[in-house]
């Protein structure tokens, strides 16, 4: 039984969207960031970076496993199941492309300029500036990669897509007022958007954990 | 045959790294970023976010594979040669944590650093502030696991040192007012830093490319 430690943000969603896409049985483990949760020395041996999403899960053999980093979970979920990334091929690569793209590039850019937009008192116009421009230019290639192939890896969807959208749905969001209009001239980011959003266990994984 | 397209910075260099630790022939173009290079079209065709490194490999078939993102080309070549990555078990997600770790946060977070420290002509306080905040907690949570094993992933050299590796260098070279005192602080870093340092298909990955 895997058990998810996670919280209401778009790292955590990757993977609850994850393990709704497998229909497997887990347990919720909301780690409240707002109460610091994240630094209880419980948390920090599974997590010694103070992030969530982490998982454990329980072995065949009796022992257990925790992981942590999305990237990382993602892959050891779609390697345990064998669904949403190739096994071998090509299309293993581009998949996996796309998801460092994301944990890389999408994820750290959107999240300094929330940090810097919405969370900080103080103000850097420089700082604003530099994370809108890079966020709305990740956005772009993302809608660029989109209108070329269905899903980010490919034509099918994929753990890209998975660790992807979460953010997406923060830049429109949360972020709306430095990033909506852009995604509305994105038309295949938009499209995806769509597609992505239609699926249930993306709804259903979306509204973990429920606090 | 392999071609890596690269420059002299540290996401290149977990490249040129890891294809001297597999000892294989390979070609090298550099991708001069002074001169962006990385926006033109040949470029762009195999990656489209305009970022070094990227890879071309000719598959036995005859088919050319394309690969951008290092986190992706490093796994990649692991599992393309059996090595540096655990084929399965524990210790292969031990290794993917700390590879997803270094990409989504040790990179971005010194980049930063750099662009507001080094590269900007404008400066912001809060920025400079957050980012050397932030990279010495990063380096902490590696000293801290660097204490409890010998390498990132555990007991074995894998690709999430080769990934660290030439960060942490530019952590105490380029950024060294910043960071270096810290470095020094943190013994654990320090001894990996040397014994991974020492090892001569690193020093010959970071003198890649030569201009
Ligand atoms: N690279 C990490 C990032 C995880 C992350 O940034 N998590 C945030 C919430 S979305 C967090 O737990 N922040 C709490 C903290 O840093 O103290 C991943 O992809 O898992
Ligand atoms: N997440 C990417 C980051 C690559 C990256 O930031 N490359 C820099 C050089 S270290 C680059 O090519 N910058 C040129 C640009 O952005 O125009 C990876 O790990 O490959």
């Amino acid at each position: 039984m895997i058990t998810l430690h996670t919280w209401t943000t778009p790292n955590g969603r990757k993977v609850s969207i994850m393990l709704e896409e497998l229909g497997i049985a887990y347990d919720v483990n909301a780690v409240n960031l707002g109460k610091n949760a994240q630094f209880a020395p419980e948390f920090l041996a599974i997590s010694p970076n103070n992030k969530i999403p982490a998982i454990t899960d329980l072995l065949p053999d009796g022992s257990s496993l925790s992981v942590f980093e999305s990237g990382a979970i993602l892959t050891y979920l779609a390697e345990k199941h064998g669904l949403f990334l190739d096994a071998s091929g090509p299309g293993r690569y581009k998949q996996l492309e796309w998801l460092n793209w994301q944990v890389g590039g999408l994820g750290p850019m959107l999240g300094q300029l929330g940090f810097f937009e919405k969370f900080s008192k103080e103000k850097s116009e420089l700082a604003s500036r530099r994370f809108a421009t890079e966020a709305d230019r990740l956005l772009m290639v993302m809608d660029a990669a989109l209108s070329r192939n269905q899903y980010l890896g490919g034509d099918t969807y994929s753990i890209a897509d998975i660790a992807a959208y979460p953010w997406v749905v923060t830049a429109n969001t949360f972020l709306a007022d430095v990033l909506s209009a852009q995604i509305a001239a994105k038309p295949a980011l938009q499209d995806w958007l769509a597609r992505v959003g239609a699926r249930p266990a993306v709804q259903r994984g979306m509204a973990i954990p429920a606090v």
